[in-house]
């Protein structure tokens, strides 16, 4: 534990759209709730006032024209505005931050999605965020042909066609590959309960407080496999 | 000639508030009109109506909480926005664009003035412009103690303090010390008439058409001294 730069843990959750990740961000704050551990339920884009006012413009399919390297400088910027506003002071004081999207989406989406060179995307994000890593990153992997349409109000990036989400999940997979030490790979469409017992698990074996209640015990061992 | 990236031209205004940069605008404008050149006015912030908006996020006094990350990120956003959508396609098809401020005010400001690493912002600029740099840079150099002031209804970056805008003030003059051939730095108290006499004169050295007025051979050599 003595080489995590703060007290507190940051947790994110990464996958294309209607994958699930709200439903797990709140039944992992559920937990944490009930165990009466401080943590901070956030989101990218959009978790900062700042970043509300950003992801307004960046996501609206009637509003502004928007060239590939400034939207991908928006991101970055919602990025750096919610790690100083938002999940810094919360790591700093030990608390938990659960995270709905993070550095991953803006790779996967700007960099293996559009037409910017991934090194320099993944450049621009780790300036914005000053380097900072997730604890754990949870991704929820679907095909995404499954994923896009069961929503609908479909922003920008949901009207961008199905060749662009394939790319960006595999994106979010090469990603998750290189440090597998801290990703949890799951398959999406496995039931909710056991997709959360097995965050649990993994949260509770790295000593996250508040994650090592009953339902832990559970068998949910072969959903860790992004097959 | 031949070296230029485009058919176009690029002419850009620099220096703090309230030292007459958008007189000399309209003043060069004006001219271009008359000889019946085509040309862009713009400027920066806000050149494209996604730049409008960012610039509205970044300079209103009672408004987000802005970390330096991020504004220096919102400001290349707008940079990277302004280039693709203004000044670009006016350059492909051979116009004079004249800009009000470019990425020497986002260096001079963001890197000189604020607590960023100016090697890191220089960076980020050119990343956001692809490197491109303008034909000529018009420094209009003034104390800041007698140019701010002048103005009601300060903004952010008004209100920031003597301090800033005198290391603001360095920073446009080392710019303009790199690549001197490119900048044309002047006394921004001299006669507004006299000012626009010289940049008449040293755009028509360059070849740019619609600047070879009488009104260049008056005599105001004793101008281009930045003391």
């Amino acid at each position: 534990m003595a080489c995590r730069p703060y007290p507190g843990w940051f947790v994110v959750f990464e996958g294309g759209d209607g994958v699930g990740k709200s439903t797990q961000v709140r039944l992992l704050a559920r937990t944490l709730t009930q165990a009466g551990v401080d943590h901070v339920l956030t989101c990218e884009p959009g978790g900062s006032a700042l970043g509300g006012a950003l992801r307004a413009l960046l996501l609206d399919p009637s509003g502004y024209s928007v060239a590939p390297r400034a939207e991908a400088l928006m991101y970055a910027a919602d990025k750096a505005q919610h790690l100083h506003e938002v999940v810094l002071p919360a790591l700093r004081r030990g608390a938990v931050v659960i995270c709905d999207r993070y550095l991953d989406s803006m790779i996967a989406y700007q960099g293996a999605g559009r037409t910017l060179e991934l090194s320099e995307v993944r450049r621009l994000g780790k300036w914005a965020t000053g380097g900072l890593r997730p604890d754990l990153t949870v991704l929820l992997d679907m095909d995404p042909d499954r994923a896009v349409g069961q929503k609908s109000g479909k922003d920008r990036l949901e009207l961008a066609g199905a060749d662009f989400h394939r790319r960006a999940r595999q994106g979010f997979l090469d990603l998750a590959a290189e440090h597998p030490e801290a990703y949890l790979v799951l398959k999406a469409r496995t039931s909710r309960s056991g997709i959360a017992g097995v965050i649990r698990r993994r949260l509770a074996q790295m000593g996250v407080p508040g994650t090592g209640h009953p339902e832990m015990s559970e068998d949910a061992g072969t959903l860790n496999d992004s097959g």
